[in-house]
């Protein structure tokens, strides 16, 4: 059978646009032993996808050009050769962008069919975004309690988790976004500070909203936030370094103030990281996020597009701060 | 009694010169039981000290206008008060720049009678730049062997030793220098590669030397090597920021290409620090770097100025790069 795919037409350079997507009809493989038919339910659109569309070295191999794109997916079992995966399973797993798929039962994982969060949780809080914000919290920042904890990019799906976590461990905990809409939910969801680094001056917002210093900062974003964070940091610091959002459609090598002097005189701790970098710790993750989730210690913000042919426009949007929490497509 | 003092005389803007010292008599105050005269021998100049000459808020309180300067020295007791210093003890403190002082017993520790090191070294090799190169290379940059270990400002006081620890942990050991004969003596003391900044071509130079790429960087200099290197960084590299001489002296902040999405990629981590972070394991660090001196297995060079007059010049050559490897002022 054939489906629908979305291939990478060309490398952006700067900014991404639809221009550089394509969608083809792709002939599937034929069903062997231990291989599933899926139909994609969600596709989960993520801002380290623009690093792949590009060809430089990265800490996850790039898109092939004229090849599809793939990423997180949560999708049905609608036939089946496997003997772990029934007809009318939900899985979860790193998908090609197809609306049906064929993979192997060991590509994906059940999703539990007594979980209390939906589906398409398991590309957020319960998925990579929220064992990212898990690790870089917890292991990298390790937030003391009465310590100070900045977040940027604090609404998108990583952020929004990173702040009700620090907020469980007892640190005081303020937030940057991009519009006023997601600074009012912040502060519904336990943020102590939040502010809009579109419309504040950054560097005042931020020294006003953390009078006793910066302990922890977890940065998604970069640039200018980062920059002022960098003022404000206390002895033994740690810094969470998770993503660069602000930079990644930059054409030129960003050039900014040197922060090294500053770590040094505060014996700070800058420490980059990938999700997968805990690969063997993953388990616990996703445990303890479910308990605090069904406890009602979490909450999770989705933003969801419907249609498969609106998965360039949903990834679009992250670098347009469109979502608040997790960008989703729902595919019908 | 009275005797010759180093004051500051002025806070620096940008590079210091001698105006920003003035040398005065100082009236000590009489030797109360528990104290003890010291006749100064060695003075240490250090490049940390211009920090402290600025009035920012550091790592180590500002020196005060009109007020001397102090750092590591050298002393012989020549009156006692003390039942724990008779006369004639050589002593190592944090004293201030005076030909003489009076100090606590308790301010200043005893130079081993045994030591088959000179008594200067206890501001070099044995003190405060080798514990320096001690924990910053173990502790933070953790080398394994054939991994590949950068040092900046690898011919100074710190830098010549972090090289000669990393080959004692089996390492392939990368320095630079700013003038050709100190990339000889690098070369010398067992480092792999080493080359002039001032005339390589920097990037080139580093890539060359380091085709596997870099595991650890021990950085005292900041500015264009720290940017080369981070190009060049393997997964989960670690840097040690101990100094950023280079940039001392800028009048204004430092810009440069930002590091972030380098340090990102890779699961890098930075830690800033300084020696006094250790101060619980300085015995244990001063034990061991002491042993593998008196096995032979470190060597250290000193470069020796004659007389306190000439402190200023010693501290102000630093900035210049006249020194290999520590730099004392021997007073008479």
């Amino acid at each position: 059978m054939k489906t629908n795919t979305l291939v990478l037409a060309s490398r952006p350079h700067g900014e991404p646009t639809a221009a550089h997507f394509r969608f083809e009809e792709q002939e599937l493989p034929a069903l062997q032993p231990g291989t599933v038919l899926l139909k994609t339910r969600y596709v989960s659109v993520d801002p380290y996808m623009r690093g792949r569309m590009s060809s430089a070295k990265s800490y996850v191999a790039p898109f092939a050009v004229n090849e599809p794109l793939s990423g997180g997916v949560v999708a049905e079992v609608v036939e089946s050769q496997s003997t772990t995966l029934p007809v009318g399973s939900l899985v979860v797993g790193n998908l090609p962008w197809q609306e049906y798929c064929v993979a192997p039962e060991k590509s994906v994982s059940l999703i539990p069919a007594g979980s209390q969060a939906p589906a398409s949780y398991y590309l957020g809080l319960l998925g990579m975004p929220g064992l990212t914000a898990y690790f870089g919290l917890l292991d990298i920042c390790q937030p003391k309690p009465g310590e100070t904890v900045v977040v940027s990019g604090a609404a998108g799906a990583v952020g929004m988790v990173v702040g009700q976590l620090a907020k469980l461990q007892g640190a005081r905990v303020i937030g940057t976004a991009g519009s006023d809409e997601k600074v009012a939910r912040l502060l519904q969801l336990g943020f102590d500070e939040a502010f809009n680094y579109k419309t504040a001056d950054v560097a005042a917002s931020l020294a006003a909203a953390a009078p006793n210093g910066v302990d922890c900062y977890f940065d998604n974003v970069g640039g200018a936030i980062t920059d002022a964070v960098y003022n404000l940091l206390n002895k033994h610091a740690r810094i969470a370094l998770c993503g660069q959002i602000s930079l990644y459609n930059s054409t030129t090598e960003p050039v900014g103030p040197r922060p090294e002097a500053k770590l040094l005189k505060t014996s700070a701790r800058l420490q980059g990281f990938i999700v997968s970098d805990y690969l063997p710790r993953w388990p616990e993750g996703v445990r303890q996020l479910t308990e605090w989730y069904n406890q009602g210690k979490l909450q999770f913000d989705e933003t969801v597009v419907e249609g498969f042919e609106n998965i360039p426009a949903a990834f679009l949007g992250l670098f347009a701060g469109e979502n608040t929490g997790k960008a989703v497509v729902k595919v019908a």
